[in-house]
């Protein structure tokens, strides 16, 4: 594919459905986000506004990395602290799909909403891509981004239109659009990251506590890997517990999972055969966690497993 | 140590414990409940009853295995279908402790009891080792055989008393004895299994169909690892459950766990460094299992894990 014309013909048609109106977009620093931002910023300029929302789901130090970033593009951008909203909305739950649509309607029907009707906005960009609508049609994944794919009037639901240039490319594709659009490396080469982002990495309830124990074995495993040039590397907490010694004295003790895959677009995947000095290096720190006493290694690859575990 | 004059010396005391009496010993075919009932059988002949009781926790072909090397052995065995009081002692219970609990209560105050009235036997033989009576002492542990070590009054609490022939000795001194009194390799040198047996390989509720989910995984790690020489290497059936892909459609399947483990003793333990290819075809026969999508391999020493989960 030409890159170059797709991004022009993007432009233009974001401009064309815009008109005269406000959009809104909201980027999460991944690179579907922040190409769409970058495109609508292109095409919108002032009609755009950029919002990043703190869900209280971030890794750590992303969210100041992802302002950096914007400020340096000379895209504004707007923080919207939503803490407490998402982890209101969190509690007590425990099935995936659940979790899934309380960060969903949190994201959508309460936070971005409000931001869209203080805007003004009846726009909405998103960075849906390929392997979302794919996957959501096979039943794999309920995507919290494709609304409109799966039959929800989005402009009845909530008020305002999405818009989604990435539909027809996948992961590959966006990271070549990001560099045309000059995105930096820490965008258009990041691994990719979930929607739902650390509540995606906690089997069963996502409490503070638990998202603080997920965030330090992410950051662990994500020094550790980064040389490797995985496609996507990760830490999971699961909600089993099991029996370690600790100081001579019986604990009982949390686990958390790497997983470190290669793939071309998500689609399929196998299990990157990590040195057995790394995995040594990456168990150590992570049962170094408060409250982790395991750590387990992923061997499956994609089929039968999804990449995530929720 | 001189394993010979251990075993004169412990047939002379089982001897002169039981005197005229009559006494039981239960194994399991691991190696400790082994060369007890070897030791009692030169000791006591016809005045010791050993018995195998199905527990319901067993692995796949063991009870036949056992009682097929007893028979090759001469000692006299008997079996005590017990698979239903098991079961339904373990019913909903999901607490490591309270699971453990059910097993030495059903073991101990139900079926073992009744068995030694029947025999009119007031001794009871046990495989109690010292790393048991350490780890119980330092509580890393909940030992299910060594009431005595607790403080609990065996005769009184079950009308029997406990001998443990080989409580000064650690698992490299019972594989010596075990050779020297005889017994094959298929016991002298089995791989530790837990007195809990299967139920110790699964985190959650004990049923028979997760008991034969974990009880397939094992017989696939067992085979596929038997030529490595590890200390111990088994399969553990978490309660968690992760999303996968199977023929195009998402499904929300159980995860195995794969342990490896080199240890001398059992006291400290590191992980196997196992070739990737014999990780590899170990997950994919495992996630053949029907219901499984996953297959982790831990990656945790003892300290701060222990060998099991439970």
């Amino acid at each position: 594919m030409d890159y170059q014309t797709f991004i022009q013909e993007q432009i233009a048609e974001i401009k064309r459905e815009v008109g005269n109106g406000k959009a809104i977009t909201a980027t999460s620093g991944g690179v579907d986000s922040s190409v769409v931002a970058a495109l609508a910023h292109r095409a919108l300029g002032p009609q755009l506004k950029t919002i990043i929302v703190d869900n209280a789901l971030m890794r750590e130090g992303e969210l100041q990395h992802v302002m950096q970033v914007f400020g340096d593009l000379g895209i504004p951008i707007e923080l919207i602290d939503a803490r407490s909203a998402f982890l209101k909305a969190l509690r007590g739950l425990t099935d995936p799909e659940q979790k899934r649509q309380a960060i969903t309607d949190t994201f959508y029907k309460d936070v971005f909403a409000a931001a869209a009707r203080r805007a003004g906005a009846r726009f909405l960009l998103h960075g849906t891509i390929l392997t979302d609508i794919e996957e959501t049609v096979a039943g794999i994944k309920r995507q919290h981004n494709i609304l409109s794919q799966l039959g929800i009037d989005t402009e009845e639901a909530y008020g305002y239109k999405v818009i989604e240039p990435l539909k027809t490319l996948r992961k590959d594709g966006v990271r070549e659009v990001a560099k045309l659009l000059a995105l930096p490396d820490t965008i258009s080469r990041r691994i990719p990251f979930p929607g739902p982002a650390l509540a995606a990495r906690v089997v069963g309830e996502v409490t503070e506590e638990r998202l603080a124990t997920v965030r330090a074995a992410t950051a662990i495993v994500e020094q550790e890997l980064a040389d490797t040039g995985a496609f996507q590397y990760f830490a999971v907490l699961l909600n089993d517990c099991a029996t370690g010694i600790r100081e001579g004295r019986r604990e009982f003790g949390q686990i958390v999972v790497v997983r470190c895959i290669d793939s071309l677009d998500a689609r399929e995947a196998t299990v990157r055969e990590l040195p057995w000095g790394v995995l040594h290096r990456v168990a150590q720190r992570i049962v170094a966690i408060p409250g982790v006493n395991r750590c387990l290694y992923d061997l499956t690859p994609k089929p039968p497993a999804t990449v995530e575990y929720i």
